[in-house]
């Protein structure tokens, strides 16, 4: 993935926000200044990998002092573009959708989820930790009228084919798409799909093969 | 982590469920054979890093005729567990765990979510996608009895302390934690924590770094 033109690969990439989580802990707990050898106990790679993440984004200071752990946490956060207060919506109000958009964490990254989507009468018009549910033929309006930068996905896999199409054509700049559906599109737009079974399939892994208590 | 005394790097275990998927839709649609470069393009690393990383396991055969689809797939969801036919239990029965009971893709995989657990008098009793949601107090035999490897856990960071050390005691062999409370048990249990966030701020950096269209 690209950064500043240089291909970035994406297991850097994904370790980005776990990096994030983890000088979030310690500065919360006081920690000001944090080494490579420390971080990497934490994060599971090596010291030396470490270091080469942080090198596709300039290194982000002086390593034999070890990092500077505010510096580095706004750093990345600027990366991530959470400190852009991306606005979403989330498109199907069934339990997934509810279930996000009852998830504390996204509001404490920076994100923020102003409405839900659905064609369902029924839902229509009830509110969800604040968020109205508002109708799905109101979308376009709502995208070009709020700077909504984020459509969640959480509608069936039948249901995201001609959808995503317009979603990105309104304006949203990136899907989370929690369909099984593969999204093609002729616009560039940033996917991220959540596979969630490949999570449960890891897991299995784990327990085949009697790998027990790591974090991640 | 482990594979026959080996030390496989985490990011190449959490490839193996994307393998596995690919190889499943190339199964589908009657390809029997496949290279390693072919692979490359659909995964998005280079053929040397999947020659590597299939390396850890044996090599799966012959790279030079390409990887037998049929053979390569078998012999993945053998490593990660998916013959066992692992059988598994939802912890709460709120928005996410009644999303996660309708998921269809985890029966697909060979796991069985046979029941939901929730101490809500209201919600006992119900079921779910042909699941019965149960009361928590039941839990002790109902996974002696049952077999259960899996708990699922999609209830609050502040009830998952006590619980998942108890759950370990009557036999449960795997965490799938969706909160975002660190687990630390005194014996060996696997865990798998999903941080929902870290998907969204991946897509977030995408948004912000203009890139755009990439299978993940």
């Amino acid at each position: 993935m690209n950064y500043k033109g240089k291909n970035v690969p994406e297991v850097v990439i994904k370790r980005l926000p776990r990096y994030y989580r983890y000088l979030g802990d310690y500065l919360k707990s006081g920690v000001t200044r944090i080494s490579s050898a420390k971080l990497s106990e934490k994060m599971g790679v090596t010291a030396s990998q470490i270091r080469q993440d942080f090198n596709y984004f300039g290194g982000f200071g002086q390593q034999g002092y070890g990092y500077n752990v505010e510096y580095l946490y706004n750093e990345i956060a600027e990366l991530l573009g959470l400190k852009d207060g991306y606005r979403a919506v989330i498109i199907g109000a069934g339990h997934l959708g509810l279930a996000l958009a009852n998830h504390a964490s996204f509001e404490k990254r920076g994100f923020s989820i102003t409405a839900l989507f659905d064609s369902d009468e029924e839902k229509v018009g009830k509110t969800v930790n604040s968020k109205p549910i508002l109708h799905i033929e109101g979308i376009e309006d709502y995208i070009k009228q709020n700077g909504i930068s984020i459509a969640i996905l959480a509608i069936p896999k039948s249901e995201v084919g001609a959808l995503a199409e317009k979603l990105v054509e309104y304006g949203v700049k990136g899907l989370w798409n929690f369909s099984s559906a593969e999204i093609k599109l002729s616009k560039p737009v940033a996917v991220e799909n959540v596979h969630m079974s490949d999570s449960l399939m890891t897991l299995s892994y784990k327990i085949k093969q009697g790998e027990t208590n790591k974090e991640n």
